[in-house]
């Protein structure tokens, strides 16, 4: 594409369709159209996430980087001139991965082949010097009932489940497969094996190990296992290598520590409402990430595309109706302290918060949103999906909103997750390519401008349920 | 994201919605679920344009890549096991690029600084050493007049329209500069200009100059003015340096060459039709690519999506009632001969062609088709819109299809092309970026599937004109 009449003639449609729009629109048409145009030439959500991901880099619950962030990102909302900015103290888990991690297939003594692995977040270490093992191929985690004790005891057990490629929306697939990461090392432990490896949870054959949460729940320490992630291609390696030579070693060595919880913040910033100043909207995104990549789209973009959301309010002179606030919820990752602190102090202040709507998805093309809300907001909601198709949103369907403001919810509240074209996201998330060059400038401010455009929507109707729950 | 909790609420959400899927579905519903399935699971779309970009490179038409593309393209139709697969010869024009070209602004005797630069397609050599001279800077074609040939004789035309940022369709963005590439030269020579630079055709600030296909229509030969594109980063350059130094020099040195035309071939692959063998239904895309990348979204992409369609029916035992093609189209960048040829024989030999469909927009995550057909037909195809909606497929709107397959329109025929999204495609576009590492394994499928769930439709329902309109 393209030969040049053709473009021309193609160029004439779009130019008419354009004008078309451009006559007798609504005050809502025309407030969309201001809000991304304004994103589309003149946002800032890209620069400041050169920052956050180039100059700051991985912000891991606990680092120097995430309190780097913290501050950084007070500044930016302090320079965009919100109505107040502050910092709400939250305690954190500090884990550190420690040295690179080093992993080997050994099929003969001797001959071994290195392979790509990176520790689970939340793993202990393995012994000094590492650990070597023979392996135990699983599919999931309710194989290994029925193979025993017998079978398990002193063996790594390596969780093999790929991502299911068929399932449109990658979320889903990844919610096939995570349990293995998240309980995986647990449900092993209880067989007697000595040490886990997963298979990455990324649709793609490539080389990169991808991280993530994982938990022991309430295995006492001395029954723990170390845990690693392994990238698809070696793990289709180690599967291939264990047919032709089942009584292979695996060795992997970590250095990865635990420390007691250290003192953070959620980042909090606020346009005071006009109306009904007690009735609260936020949007956010959280602040912190795994340490392999930068964190750029998970979720570096969802805290840029959120604190961009008040300044095109802000720069358009928008007055709001409620207060809105934006919010950088701290160490989502592993935790979720900073969103359980948030939904804790609402409830004991009262704050009466109507609507919440987070990006964690990445800063892909937005395609719309999933919503969660009774029959009479979903209704409004979906009245609203005509202003939004001349920006190619299109997706409003009932479905989970963020983990940050899951425990916000109660009767009455709508809440909303933006949702980004999905197929690249598990290319990058939790590995080391989870970096600034993922992103795209346009798709990032078009996720920005989508999310603004609601923001302005539900501020100005407001909730079909919000002025009969304001709490006595 | 993805918090681990939240996510297995989220998959159960979405395990819910896919079991309501299965329940009960239509014929065409479960055929279109096989199809997605399939080409998700066991696509060959990605393995082909992995030989087509990294084995063979950027296609040229004219140059020996062009004519490995073709065998190769053709050796894999013959594999798939299409009933008959043929070359159709066609003469195709040859320019070469020559050296790499070199390019400086001289801001004072012996000051000067490098920028990155290409010779437009179809350019003619700067003069031996190169050319040097003062430059204009205009905004678009229409400032030459008011201008007038005092002030642009002797200089080099700075063509520096940039495209639209807010536009939301980014080819809308491209029809809007694109005269100045295609035209520029040839308006600017009846001016006395000596040389033109464009400005990139690029959404993105980056270093990377766009090539493109440019005219000089009826000029004679000893009027024309050589052209080459520059980087939007040193663009901007040129015109910051422009304003602090108006008689600064330019510098650009290219050595590309026009050939006779060549022999080359339009490849074309057939299953014949059950029913109505002498009805046709083509699906395509352009073989020839430009140089300067590997041509795997424009149009490496297309070329394999298109093979893919006429593989999958085959492979689900499909019998389609409708003659279905694939054509490789050659020479769309520069000269749409392929096309043409393709339209004339079709012509000649009263092949009946009821539908066409080109994918040339890339190989990104597709949102639809836009359409070129009458009001019944319009009518018919929406009505599909309900079964694409599970792959998120939901753009069907009016509009231009594809180049090549345009001269084969007559009434009552319809037209279709691939809506991918469009966001990241001029980042690439004619660039040397332009690589098959920009194209991600899934959207290429996804694309791949959408098209063949048209044509399966199409063919099973029929165009609302075609049986009435079979030549006598």
């Amino acid at each position: 594409m393209k030969n040049s009449l053709s473009v021309f003639l193609l160029a004439a449609f779009f130019c008419a369709t354009a004008e078309l729009h451009a006559q007798g629109q609504t005050p809502d048409e025309l407030m969309l159209r201001k809000i991304y145009d304004m994103a589309l030439t003149n946002g800032k959500a890209y620069d400041w996430l050169d920052h956050l991901s180039n100059e700051i880099g991985g912000r891991l619950s606990g680092s120097l980087e995430a309190e780097k962030a913290v501050q950084y990102t007070k500044e930016v909302m302090q320079e965009i001139g919100l109505d107040s900015v502050w910092l709400q103290p939250v305690m954190v888990p500090k884990w550190t991965r420690g040295v690179p991690e080093y992993s080997y297939i050994e099929t003969a003594p001797g001959i071994s082949s290195v392979v790509n692995v990176c520790a689970l977040g939340g793993s202990i270490s393995t012994p000094d010097g590492g650990l070597k093992a023979e392996v135990i191929e699983v599919k999931g985690i309710e194989e290994l009932e029925a193979l025993g004790r017998e079978a398990i005891e002193g063996k790594i057990v390596f969780f093999n489940r790929p991502m299911q490629a068929n399932l449109i929306h990658t979320f889903e697939a990844y919610g096939g497969c995570v349990d293995q990461r998240y309980s995986g090392a647990k449900e092993a432990a209880k067989y007697g094996a000595v040490g886990v490896v997963v298979r990455s949870m990324n649709l793609r054959q490539d080389d990169l190990p991808h991280t993530g949460a994982m938990s022991y729940d309430d295995l006492p320490p001395n029954k723990r296992i170390p845990a690693c992630a392994i990238s698809t291609n070696d793990a289709n390696y180690l599967s291939t290598a264990l047919k032709l030579k089942p009584d292979l070693l695996f060795y992997f060595n970590q250095t990865c520590r635990v420390f007691p919880d250290v003192q953070s913040y959620n980042v909090i910033g606020e346009i005071r409402g006009s109306e009904f100043p007690n009735n609260y909207m936020v949007v956010g995104g959280h602040l912190d990430s795994w340490d392999l990549g930068d964190g750029s789209h998970d979720d570096g973009a969802g805290c840029v595309q959120s604190i961009e959301v008040l300044r095109l309010l802000k720069k358009m002179n928008y007055k709001p109706r409620h207060s809105i606030r934006v919010v950088m919820f701290m160490n989502e990752e592993n935790g979720l302290r900073g969103g359980r602190k948030y939904a804790e102090e609402a409830q004991i202040k009262k704050e009466n918060h109507v609507f919440a709507l987070e990006s964690d998805s990445g800063g892909f093309t937005p395609r719309g949103f999933s919503i969660d809300a009774d029959t009479d907001n979903m209704a409004q909601i979906q009245s609203w999906v005509s202003l939004f198709k001349p920006y190619l949103i299109h997706y409003f369907e009932p479905g989970g909103s963020g983990a940050d403001i899951g425990p916000l919810k109660k009767e009455g509240m709508v809440l909303a997750g933006l949702r980004p074209d999905s197929q690249r996201y598990f290319d990058h998330h939790h590995a080391s390519n989870d970096t600034f060059d993922a992103v795209n400038k346009r798709e990032l401010e078009l996720g920005a401008a989508t999310m603004t455009s609601l923001i302005y929507l539900m501020d100005k109707y407001g909730t079909k349920t919000e002025y009969t729950s304001i709490p006595k």
